[in-house]
């Protein structure tokens, strides 16, 4: 078909339009010089603008109208092009370029007004920006339009398919089963020893190597740094590169990043190379990306037969674990503990602190809440669902990052990977008979075939929701997650 | 005036993207995992197709024919801004995009054929490729336009205002007093001891960092790195990067490299910031940067002064260093021998590299020879200025990667940098009058300021002609670097 080639030739020059602006990302956050921040942001400024042309020319001469009055007619693959085409240049023809340009700037000065705000622990500073921030956003949301609630609107950018009906229901499921959980853990009274000592950096990033090598990311085709905060970036399944952040007194920290952003790597390196510059070579969505960073890190390097393979190297790089048994590592690192800040929480506390998020963001933008309420709210939940009464704003409402970038919609993310991943490393298991060993003995390599098959092979050919189905044969259900939790934490906290 | 406004406007989104793209390269050379070069290549040549696009709309709606029209009326920084653009404009118009894009299809086709030929030291393979390049340069130096010889129009792009006429009268003189120079050296029978060791790569890093450091290389500002060919780039004042090479049996090779780069990126960083986005703000030739790192390379860091303060330092980091004096290693490191690699030889034998390949390079576009000739013209011209015979191609005639890449034009402009430096320090010492003090002292700063007033602040206001005149109150003479050859090797050769 003509025009699915003409509108492929344009995914392509806007992918490498995108591909460069990833590269100027990734220099800015690992490379590049102090100084260099403001020209930066005028050469990324450029480009996002560019993008934002480039999108709106992909209806040129009418050519998606064309494609959409057309669709029927269209083979599988083609449809899931336009399909995912047309969602994005519809949600950016939608929001006017005035609009776009004010939260570009309202961002930037909020990303300084929240930086100042947390180091001084006052919200009251943050406040007012922040105001505006999310009355943007519901002029967002309205602009772009929806069926039930506007917060659904923001959310189809990060999981396209995923509806406030759909987390509602999952989630209220996930704190019936959480909270009581949890109790019950802290009812225990086990406490676990954690790991201490100095752990040379040089050490950790020579074992982080070996791990991720194992795990079966291509160093020819990736790179593996240090950064502030660690995240993955691929322009193309030929150029990856993870970060993680190293502390001499942290050894978990900088393995556990290590292997979650190698995750998240593996699924780019194996996106489908042919298809690359079209949807059907792009990743699914965040929540399935972070199903993979979490399916290795929680999953696997949470077990005990994952570090039956790699606890002895660990402990011939460092003296400090001599005396700790592959069970104590184990059970280390598998502490559950409420605590504050989200991104230091445990695989099972973790999902509270984004359906606190998660319930906030969504009354905020179906204005049933006000920016004002939001500190008090804030700290109620956290009361609530982790039982800890939060003690400062840092330690609080302003811990995070993202809604100073007006990434509203973004959290509920990681709870839905943190479920794919438990719901299809439950069908792995079935369907891979010798998986326990494979983990044991590191091998990987059917593993990383399995997820080719089932997952990275895809692109954006199905949704969330669709290919949830397709792999594991049931809808997402958080009871994989609630089977996994309770068959692993009955032997470490006795429950 | 409402029209240099607009131009300035175009310029600088015109500079954003040529920073995107030297970010790339840059990521490119130092960063990029090995599988990521073909998606690269389609990454920079979809902006260079656009810096392309991005030139010719600078004359949209005929903005610059009639700043050109009204060039009388300008103050002098607007000449200077309508001249550097309208020059660049022009050569980019009236080269057909079709030939653009024949020579860089030439080119990445003619890289990989020249690299096998140098590896298997033959000529021949390289020849039809190279006959199809110097052809296709021909047509581009029509197309350009000139006014004596077609090479003058290449020229122009490395070294504008430069002609064959300049560089004949020049160069014929630099000959005459190379050729029975370096014969005097040769007769004096004197055998300099060469610096001979193990030098770990890590002290070697610290120490070229200690030194660009003390050159005034501002580190926040820039990064320093290595790579395979030592470089620098600078994106913008407030980020430029140096990279060098490392041999642990090499040490004058990292630290010359090193000094060689940061003399490049001093330029860089000190260009008039407030003037970024125009010609005003951009170094102002290929001739005068190579002037600033060969300055710090072959002038300050060639002279004993230098060694004063730095070889103490030396000697502290590498045990192998304890039994030469400060006198042996400055002759070791002023070894005049002729050799068959440009990029290995000394500062006295060097311009007749240059020389040969200039004179083969007009002789080429002005079709006095042909490539068929080349091989046994380059070997015959060594034997003359040189006195070698060149053993194998790859000695020889392959050694370069200039010429596939069709950069004819320039090679001049190291010969060029070679002479303007030695006038330029000329004019420094009788201003500086502390000057060898504070060289032994490594006192720079009064050297960059020196530098920055009369060179960096300046960016394209004057032509280079004009400004050495301005500098030095001379147009270029090579007088001055017979003077500084002469009164330096009196001493080391005894001659």
């Amino acid at each position: 078909m003509k025009e699915i080639k003409k509108l492929e030739k344009k995914l392509m020059e806007l992918t490498q339009i995108e591909s460069t602006m990833a590269i100027l990302g990734w220099d800015e956050q690992v490379m590049m010089p102090i100084n260099g921040t403001a020209y930066r942001a005028k050469c990324s400024g450029y480009l996002s603008g560019l993008i934002h042309k480039k999108i709106l020319e992909l209806n040129e001469d009418n050519l998606l109208d064309k494609l959409v009055a057309d669709f029927s007619k269209l083979d599988q693959n083609d449809k899931a092009i336009v399909r995912e085409t047309f969602r994005v240049y519809k949600r950016t023809k939608n929001i006017p370029q005035k609009l776009v340009e004010r939260l570009a700037e309202m961002s930037s000065k909020a990303f300084l007004i929240w930086r100042k705000a947390r180091e001084h622990s006052k919200f009251e500073e943050f406040e007012p920006i922040l105001t505006e921030i999310v009355d943007l956003k519901i002029e967002e949301a309205e602009m772009i339009g929806y069926e039930e609630s506007p917060y659904d609107a923001l959310l189809d950018d990060y999981e396209q398919g995923i509806t406030t009906l759909d987390l509602d229901e999952i989630f209220t499921s996930l704190k019936n089963f959480l909270i009581p959980f949890i109790k019950k853990i802290k009812q225990s009274n086990i406490q676990i020893e954690k790991i201490k000592g100095t752990f040379p950096i040089n050490q950790q990033k020579a074992f982080n190597e070996m791990v991720v090598k194992k795990m079966g990311f291509d160093f020819k085709s990736g790179r593996f740094d240090s950064s502030v905060h660690p995240f993955t970036t691929g322009f193309n399944p030929k150029d990856v590169r993870i970060t993680t952040r190293y502390d001499e007194k942290d050894l978990l920290q900088s393995i556990m990043s290590s292997i979650h952003e190698a995750g998240h790597a593996l699924y780019d390196q194996n996106l489908p190379a042919k298809k690359f510059g079209t949807p059907l070579g792009e990743s699914l969505s965040f929540g399935f990306h972070e199903s993979q960073s979490l399916f290795w890190e929680r999953r696997l390097a949470g077990s005990k037969n994952f570090w039956e393979y790699f606890y002895p190297e660990l402990k011939k790089k460092f003296n400090c674990l001599e005396k700790v048994s592959l069970n104590d590592f184990y059970k280390a690192i598998n502490i559950v503990e409420p605590s504050f800040i989200r991104t230091d929480a445990d695989e099972i506390t973790y999902s509270l602190h984004i359906i606190l998020r998660y319930e906030l963001e969504k009354d905020l933008i179906e204005q049933k809440i006000r920016v004002s309420d939001l500190k008090k709210k804030w700290n109620e939940k956290m009361e609530e669902y982790l039982g800890l009464k939060v003690p400062t704003d840092t330690q609080g409402i302003l811990q995070d990052v993202h809604w100073s970038s007006g990434s509203f919609g973004y959290f509920p993310a990681y709870a839905l990977g943190n479920l794919y991943s438990a719901q299809i490393l439950s069908t792995m298991k079935k369907e891979l008979k010798n998986f326990d060993k494979l983990i044991a003995t590191a091998n990987f390599k059917p593993i990383l075939i399995w997820l080719k098959d089932h997952i990275y092979s895809y692109g954006k050919l199905y949704t969330p929701k669709e290919l949830i189905k397709k792999i594991t044969g049931d809808k997402l259900n958080p009871q994989f997650f609630f089977d996994y939790a309770e068959e692993k934490y009955k032997d470490i906290y006795n429950i």
